[in-house]
């Protein structure tokens, strides 16, 4: 038996990732995940709060696996499973949904930043807490790494398992939060933080000419010897120790620092680019559904103990 | 390949029924389900919305299935079946979910009624009608017998399937409601409704000694020959053609009336106590696991049409 704590993480089937998600969560998860029995699940059934194209989701939903074995990821370290493919979640949260109030859920940002700006939120929206209080409480998961700002849905897992251990008995564990240690806020080609809704994106498995056309088109201002915003990308892909004579020997040659930058990105790139484009939709579906298995049999089993003293079974 | 339409009706696991429920429920769908493609469900899961006592939910859920063998149905003529043990039913809520906005839900009597009582009411009541939507829309369901009161029930089902059928394409039929005819209002005890709240019930399996001592309550007015509230549950029991002559034999003589009335039930209810009586708990548990792996069958090919089209598969 393994002494290791749980470690669960959740991953959008969004596609276009750019290195400053790679730099903001990838890296770090990669950093600490094999200390951990790690679990990386991908929230299909979570997207369909705010995706309604099928083909898209099924896609999305390859390719964020595909990055995340392509960053370097290795199955055999983590459980990487489709939540779709474990009933169990629906489930229980179907469960915590009879524990936790409505006006308890009302108080969740996502719901209230939605209605704040006039919309209708839809029920998923609304009870997604409880769907991801599931989640983590599936799998006795110790800790759960989030932003700052998503404290919240830990605080959500925690009640969730607060209020069913105060109905039935002691079934699950309270989680923690993990706040993973990235390196700060990742500048995009114009200063601003890296975003795909600025445009100022590098993708994370761009070709060389894309590399190329971005770092072309990082803004730079005219005065001063060192380009701040080619420098900020730069140190992101090579230590300052090594940056530092170069930077001093082009000083004010712009073009020249550029170049350099574009072979650096690359030179960090192409590997995982390569990796990448070499992996399969076969063996990407072939990790989702061996990682789902396992999953299934801990979730399943953690059910089974669930459905016994709600009455169910 | 059967002709008929299907029907699905639920069953609240809640023990201890009346004739009441008997006459207004259990006898119009005795009555008409052997026409259909019949399913009885257990909604177990709609329970957890109001109990949080696991044995006596485990026991109402038994108790409610040897109820209908009891009075006759026939479990190779309808598919009875416990709604948590076909996971299909949670997770296509959580779909619908997503497809409907929280203003819609905020529309459901129940919940409405709950508010408006000042109560803060779970989660679970809030969204019901969507787990009640997947129930019916999983079968194909044509028909839901309702009672007045619920046709809502099935407005919201409909309203799911045209909002999933809008998203993602022709999937699901929606459901009629079908509205069963019962004896209208069953008296109780006292004259006015039979009904558990007012303590003036006759138990649909209560032995002679129950029987006699609850007849024995039924309040009569001294003045008339015909003691009303003694007629008027006779009269479920034996045709009116039969009861003139004894009640105008026995006219006056409350006593004599209630004796004949006491046998009569004691007729009426023997041989459905004798069956609730010698049914096991494990026959019970047998029928309702064989029904329950017909309905998961139905339940999952469904699902694999759902799954295919909103991406997750």
């Amino acid at each position: 038996m393994s002494a290791k704590q749980t470690l669960l993480t959740g991953l959008q089937p969004s596609g276009d990732l750019h290195i400053g998600n790679y730099f903001g969560a990838l890296k770090p998860f990669l950093d600490v995940y094999k200390d951990y029995q790690s679990f990386l699940m991908v929230a299909d059934y979570h997207a369909l709060t705010s995706v309604r194209d099928g083909a898209k989701l099924r896609q999305g939903i390859i390719d964020i696996v595909r990055t995340y074995l392509a960053v370097g990821v290795d199955p055999k370290d983590a459980v990487i499973f489709k939540q779709s493919l474990v009933q169990e979640h629906t489930e229980l949260a179907w469960i915590f949904d009879c524990l936790v109030t409505v006006p308890f859920l009302q108080q969740a940002h996502a719901y209230k930043d939605k209605v704040a700006k006039g919309l209708e939120a839809n029920a998923g929206l609304f009870t997604y807490p409880m769907l991801m209080a599931a989640d983590i409480l599936l799998y006795n998961a110790d800790v759960v790494p989030v932003g700052e700002d998503q404290r919240q849905h830990i605080e959500y897992a925690r009640e969730a398992a607060a209020k069913f251990n105060n109905a039935y008995g002691e079934t699950f564990k309270e989680p923690k939060d993990m706040i993973l240690k990235g390196v700060g806020v990742v500048p995009g080609t114009d200063g601003q933080k890296m975003s795909k809704s600025y445009g100022n994106t590098i993708p994370l498995f761009a070709s060389k000419d894309v590399i190329a056309e971005r770092v072309m088109s990082i803004v730079t201002d005219s005065s001063g010897d060192k380009p701040e915003n080619v420098y900020a990308i730069h140190k992101l892909v090579r230590s300052e120790t090594e940056l530092e004579p170069i930077y001093k020997e082009y000083a004010g040659k712009y073009k020249a620092l550029k170049e350099t930058l574009i072979d650096d990105l690359d030179a960090f790139i192409s590997p995982m680019r390569e990796r990448y484009e070499s992996i399969t939709d076969e063996q990407v579906i072939a990790v989702i559904e061996e990682g789902s298995a396992k999953a299934r049999e801990i979730a399943k089993s953690k059910m089974e103990a669930v459905r016994a003293v709600v009455g169910v079974a």
